[in-house]
């Protein structure tokens, strides 16, 4: 009988694992029967958008965290897959710093052209994977939402690929349940109209805090006030902007932080307190317990679970390369997979994994980040048949990047760059970003074409 | 070997069967072993409050959903307990409609008092109830969340009562993913303060709309505009509200009705539209799947799952009575796992519920409605010791209550009413509904001597 794989979640991560199988069965390889769950009614994971927050249709949490006027906050040429450019999904070059809607047809495009879409069962939330020693098989089981059935099928491999950008982490702090305003995680902010005119207090110093604080500001909030753990972030804000230490107390409108000041008067406060590794469907022994990390503990190659490596993870990484090392841990598993890599024993597997972990350990700022994974996404790739990708180049792009936001949180948007696939040099977008205010990918390729052919 | 119970959740009707079970045992009788599961930190259920929405700090559904400034909207006299009456807990008489907090305490004193807290497991979330035909037990798997731990545990009996109003119903309507304002189903509805000066549109007809609106009201909302289905609530509501048919479509923050008319700048949309009966984790063969009603089908006495009577329903359907109809269930319910009333075979129990379903099916009106879960109390109260609780007493409290609505739909709280348990008139509150802005127990509670002696 031929053996079977499931892979939980058809976001990025999942759908690497389909499209890497199928390039293995279309270049004539026999390769293992794929099923792939996927909770919401389409793929495309977090680059989905659902005005819904909270429970879904179905009951369900709701797997999004993609808000209205989201554009990448990262060049696109940093993320673009080596076998399906930005330029063959478009047929031509585009700016480098899309919108949502563009990133998600770009990542469905390539998919829906290599035929992977019968393998996905949408609505369908696993509940249970369990590991049966005797038969060496994992039994899934899901709940088939729209017909409320559970389904139970047994599987030889297990993908887990549901992300961990979904559940917020949301601490709390004294009086906040008594603010007299809104009170929400970044999880479920839609809409950056809804503040026009308001105080808005965000708690956090990363990517939310910063990206949520910037639309906020560019669709009319009055004021921005920033509450952070260990450091300010220290771009050149807004005037209306300022950073705080840590939230200490609520009290009515009022917020006090650590050093003693306060901001009054504050109408809503934005948890960008991050998020959970949440996989409520494993068991105990299958389960990764991790914050997010660059490389999380007892993943040999960041993504074969060494107690059982028929079980892999995909994505569980904190992430600076996204599309691309998605792929790259997809080709690699399924070259275990199909015994093209031979994993070592359990010692040697923890040994390297835990290796990776204290080297992660001592990482000091952004650039030692971006070559610790792209050394990591280096080593993926080395033994596959992937298209080159040339990372030290990706690793280039992502250091100007960084400095391009220093020098300008509301500006570095406009930038262009080449890309690393192609060697095109991107256009630049007809409108800046601070004046961008449609979102949609019409108004996005609405590039005249003298513009795109710079 | 003793027998094992689990009772799924600690509010209301998981409560009622600590109880019941307990006041069994103080009387010398020999009973079941006792677990109770429950997902919030606290015993109480719906009656507690909690400021998040979405998810929790566990990555759970949040259970509440309850909101600031929430006043019994039923008189206390309609829902107090036979065997603990509001004058021992609180040591007088207090006035009809008590806050939140006021319930809450008095919910959980009785069963403080009869020290059940033993049973009850907090923080654990139940993920999945099996049936073994083998050993007619159910394996019963639980994740203790702040352990991070799944525990799998064998039971004779699970009771299940984790409630029906907490995975929110919401339907869709063309252009509200382009709204530009807040939209949130009643369940994730927290402080009417947030919506002082806004134009806020309720889609429903029923308790969440007509409580939501008036809070908001309360609280300084500049304009409410109800959307139904079905038919306008019609109370006399002030001036700023009006009733429109269904929602056909959002375009920006114009609101189209099916009439043709029209709600301009709209700032929040509250979908007031009910909640699911949702047991994700009972299996297909086990699983209740019925919407709101006053008798769900199969259901044996509106308990037992008929095709396996030793899975019981406490607290499904849709109600009148509260406290006390899950005291008559927990008490007719723990008499027939003692023995003491045996159930008829399948096909009587079916005819037996499918008579009460038909009957149901031909009510017209609150009145009729009323009579009817006042009968289905009173024969589940005829054959146990629970204490005497005159149930046509109720139904005339019920009935008045629903006029004393149509007659001021801002002033019924400010009645007052006898206790049916002791006989004793209840005070007024010092402070009318309208006045009253603090909802805590202790403003609640600081009644002049004079006035509570009245």
């Amino acid at each position: 009988m031929s053996k079977r794989i499931a892979v939980i979640g058809a976001g990025p991560s999942g759908l690497a694992v389909l499209r890497a199988f199928e390039s293995a069965r279309a270049a004539g390889v026999e390769v293992p029967e794929m099923v792939c769950y996927e909770k919401q009614s389409n793929w495309g994971g977090l680059w989905n958008y659902t005005w819904r927050t909270g429970l879904d249709e179905f009951g369900e949490p709701v797997h999004g965290s993609m808000y209205r006027y989201l554009w990448s906050n990262g060049p696109k040429e940093c993320l673009e897959f080596a076998d399906y450019s930005f330029e063959e999904h478009f047929g031509r070059p585009i700016p480098s710093y899309p919108p949502r809607a563009v990133l998600h047809d770009y990542i469905a495009g390539r998919v829906e052209r290599s035929g992977v879409r019968k393998y996905c069962k949408f609505n369908h939330a696993v509940r249970d994977v369990e590991w049966n020693a005797e038969t060496e098989t994992f039994t899934v089981t899901v709940t088939d939402l729209a017909a409320k059935k559970r389904v139970t099928e047994e599987f030889d491999y297990v993908f887990v690929a549901n992300g961990h950008f979904s559940t917020p982490n949301v601490p709390t702090f004294e009086g906040v349940e008594k603010f007299l305003g809104r009170v929400l995680h970044a999880h479920d902010f839609r809409c950056a109209d809804e503040f026009a005119g308001k105080h808005v207090l965000l708690i956090g110093s990363s990517y939310s805090a910063e990206d949520i604080a910037t639309q906020c500001h560019k669709y009319g909030a009055k004021k921005i006030t920033f509450s952070y753990r260990t450091r300010p972030m220290g771009f050149d804000w807004p005037e209306s902007f300022s950073e705080k230490p840590l939230l200490t107390k609520v009290v009515g409108r009022t917020c006090h932080f650590k050093d003693g000041s306060t901001a009054e008067d504050v109408d809503a406060i934005i948890f960008c307190t991050g998020y959970l590794n949440h996989y409520p469907f494993l068991p105990d022994d299958l389960r990764l317990e991790t914050r997010t990390s660059l490389y999380p503990p007892n993943l040999y190659k960041g993504i074969f679970w060494e107690k059982n490596p028929k079980l892999m993870y995909i994505g569980a990484q904190d992430q600076f390369y996204t599309f691309n090392m998605f792929d790259a841990q997809a080709w690699y598993a399924r070259d275990v997979v199909l015994g093209r890599i031979a994993l070592p024993d359990y010692d040697a597997m923890h040994a390297d994994s835990e290796a990776w972990v204290a080297r992660n350990g001592e990482l000091a700022g952004a650039d030692q980040m971006i070559d610790f994974q792209t050394d990591y996404v280096r080593e993926l790739l080395e033994p596959t048949d992937y298209p080159p990708l040339d990372v030290d180049t990706v690793a280039k792009l992502f250091k100007e990047w960084e400095h391009h936001k220093v020098e300008g949180i509301l500006t570095y948007r406009d930038r262009a760059y080449p890309s690393v696939i192609t060697g095109t040099m991107s256009p630049s977008h007809h409108t800046t970003w601070m004046k961008a205010m449609d979102d949609s990918l019409e108004a996005f390729l609405n590039q005249p074409a003298s513009q795109a052919a710079e």
